[in-house]
């Protein structure tokens, strides 16, 4: 039994006039309360064709400052959509901070229709409304508002509505062939927004069913909504109680806390390595030519097929990254590759959710993105330090964990490579850079600052190593003592790995 | 008579060996001085396939670090590339301060390749070239670093290279039928080449002509320029010698400096409007809603026609810009407008020209974007309140009319608004906001410091109105001192502008 919103009172034209005049002023001075707030807020509109999605949109901003709105409505994706994962398109159009934008058929659209349409079946659909709840839950738990307004209209009227626009010359373009064919399943449409309004109404975002039939009705349940949550949000904000990281349990039962590793009484993935490793200079150099000649006809095989390339490089200070990078970067074509280093986001990286910067750098189809250091930071460098609250990072192996799903199911190969070297090797690098003049900037107070947590860091990277190694991307550790031997066995697994991915294809 | 290269000189392995060594470490040190630099290097590779452009940008990720060097080839633009003005997508490539970006096939290979199979003529080429060369100027006289490379390679060798390479079943794949197609077109291509190198040779942009017949002495040649331009110019900005603003002449003809207006003997734009015009609440009501359900209507046909519309508004500061753009925006729904309000610029912007802020929100087909203040801040705050050196803000005028003859030339409606009151008026609004409790937040000190500026603003705009007002994007000056007669003026003359661009279609 679908959800139903509360039945629309009639709301006459007087009374009407003089709500909105009130509505309009209160809804101006949340805005400018929300421009210097630390949190975006997102609205979303669903439901059938006819209930008044576009016309509350249009009211809104008339309502409202639209300095400070950004409304987004999507159809059909474009080429460069096409060539990322599917959500790539909703986060490159997220608000940042203290905005407002409201994105029209976005993520609920596709699953919905393909559902009601038959495309998907129902565990299927009911997958990716999970998927929906997790992305919407990465979003609130960073502090973002979620509203989401379903537009009811009931079958009969939706068809009246529907043919009293065609009667009039006025309007008869709005009603598409395509708008017909909806309703034509009404019932299964209707059916899919309720199962999709039960699995994804979570605190930070909740649905409001709002009855579509009453143009007056519906427009001010919903800018009484929109103002109502997000004044109550400033509220709590301001008394410092801004209800953040409610949903730091996830994945809790395999790592109740950073010390995870240690109650399992060893730091396991990295001391198991065996540190001794070498290859030969001879051997080495034969070995390199081959794999870089092998992993150069494969990503021009990647290339021809559009499969995209992930590379992440996490290590220890002077573990030898850079010199790894470069060894698979001269093996490939510069037009097909891109190294991302990533330092201090900049303030508009800022402005957005912590994946939101390495979002924006997924490429184009067929190429190869290096990442020099990457999204684990926030499970490295800002738990050890505590840029991080415990509870960020702590839900932060899931969320990688979705965000790399969502980069394998569009086909992308992702590789994550932890270079390490020993304790002893570092010192002796470090101390090998303080002596040649021409490496000295590469050594930083900040080196010696992170040596001296190595235990913390220790930690930190073996429970990564256990919470983010999945089937499809697994961390691949390199014993880095020796340099060509790293080098060997980052470009060989790569080129395994690609291999394989291409298989699949 | 082609420009020709110095021809190569063979140059022994061994001689190559130490000297690609020494190069190396050179290269890397200037990468790194770089990287603390105020000014992006930009390097383009032009030349016949087969003269080794690849190669060589391949050699140089190799030699230097590639966390620091960005390569893009341009092909087939991708639609949303094809939906924004040419030059759109090399803006979105354009390196930050402190990078070097590598474009490939960038602006010379289209105007090059149509020239050589006549697709143009040569006096639409020549064109094409100055409007680059205005491009180029306007990047260096920015600060930026522009290197341009011409491998050459004459017929003969040309036919022999491609030839070997097809004969290799390992390097076959790089032969295509595109290259022979070119490759037919030998002289044709040589020939237009050499005239563009004539036509945009400039001091802070100079083309470098490279034989590309001898791998080892091309690669020589073009790390050698790289490593000496880059580390010159990095010297000149240590000893505070940076060549910039060479360029301030253009158009100084008619505006030779900031004082053309006076010495005109009026502020003639503004002086001449005839401020008390007003508009009766009952015609206005009327007129209002006319004119909004027209822009509707046009706004509507622009979409389905893919055309796009500009609309700029400035204007003193409680001159009732805001009101105006509500007034435009609820004439649209939601979905197919987007209004940027230009406040500081961020990080990512400060690390560009002061245009690029703006190329990056043009919209694709069909949609209108809407500018709170805009690019024209260059020759009014900055001007005014001195953000902008005097060279700075006197080339800008040149480069506005440039940027909007970009768009106008891809089919982009522009207008621009000067939203006029008088002092008094200003003040009497002023006064009026800090009665209104909910409208204090728009007045902040600024506005009042502003306001001691009037006469320097009123030069400032005499002088803009005289020199960016062109035939297809004239300034509309808006009498303002009554809210409604301007707003109507506003929504009727955007109506009446989209009509005439819809007309053009």
């Amino acid at each position: 039994m679908p959800p139903r919103p509360q039945p629309a009172r009639p709301v006459s034209k007087h009374d009407y006039k003089a709500q909105v005049l009130l509505l309009r002023e209160e809804l101006l001075a949340v805005q400018q309360r929300l421009r210097h707030a630390t949190f975006p807020v997102i609205v979303l509109f669903s439901g059938v064709d006819g209930a008044g999605k576009g016309e509350t949109v249009n009211l809104l901003h008339e309502w409202m400052d639209p300095r400070w709105i950004h409304t987004h409505a999507y159809t059909e994706p474009s080429d460069e959509e096409r060539e990322r994962p599917e959500h790539w398109r909703f986060w490159r159009d997220l608000p940042p901070k203290g905005q407002i934008g409201i994105l029209m058929n976005a993520w609920y659209a596709g699953p919905i229709d393909q559902h009601a349409h038959r495309v998907i079946e129902t565990a299927d659909f009911r997958r990716q409304l999970q998927r929906i709840a997790r992305f919407e839950r990465l979003l609130t738990d960073d502090g973002a508002l979620i509203l989401k307004f379903l537009m009811h209209l009931d079958r009969d009227t939706q068809r009246a509505r529907l043919k009293a626009l065609e009667r009039d010359p006025l309007t008869r373009w709005r009603v598409t062939d395509e708008q017909w064919r909806q309703a034509r399943s009404y019932d299964e449409l209707v059916e899919a927004e309720a199962m999709a309004v039960r699995l994804t109404d979570a605190s930070q975002a909740s649905w409001s069913l709002v009855d579509g039939s009453d143009e007056r009705h519906r427009s001010l349940v919903v800018a009484r909504t929109m103002r109502g949550r997000i004044a109550k949000r400033l509220d709590e904000q301001a008394r410092g109680r801004v209800a953040r990281g409610r949903t730091a349990r996830v994945l809790m039962g395999r790592a109740a806390s950073g010390a995870a590793a240690k109650r399992r009484g060893t730091t396991a993935h990295l001391a198991r390595l065996n540190m001794s490793r070498t290859v030969d200079k001879g051997e080495y150099d034969v070995e390199l030519a081959r794999a870089q000649g092998r992993l150069n006809m494969l990503h021009r095989k990647a290339g021809k097929r559009g499969v995209s390339t992930t590379v992440v490089f996490e290590g220890w200070d002077a573990a030898g990254k850079g010199g790894a990078i470069r060894r698979v970067a001269s093996a490939l074509d510069a037009r097909d590759y891109q190294v991302i280093p990533v330092a201090a986001p900049t303030d508009e990286e800022r402005a957005q959710h912590y994946l939101w910067r390495f979002w924006r750098h997924l490429s184009r189809a067929g190429r190869m993105t290096i990442f020099d250091r990457s999204w684990y930071g926030r499970v490295l460098v800002e738990r050890v330090e505590g840029f991080a609250r415990a509870d960020e990072w702590k839900r932060a192996y899931a969320e990688i964990n979705d965000f790399e799903s969502q980069l394998i199911d569009h086909g992308v190969v992702i590789l994550k490579y932890w270079v390490h070297i020993t304790k002893d090797e570092q010192l002796r690098r470090f101390q090998q850079r303080q002596q040649l003049a021409h490496k000295r900037w590469k050594l930083t107070d900040e080196d010696w600052r992170n040596r001296r947590r190595w235990k913390a860091y220790e930690d930190a990277v073996d429970d990564m190593v256990t919470l983010t190694s999945t089937r499809q991307a697994p961390w691949i550790l390199v014993e880095g003592n020796d340099k060509n031997y790293a080098r060997l066995k980052v470009l060989q697994t790569l080129g395994d790995r690609l291999s394989k991915g291409l298989e699949g294809q």
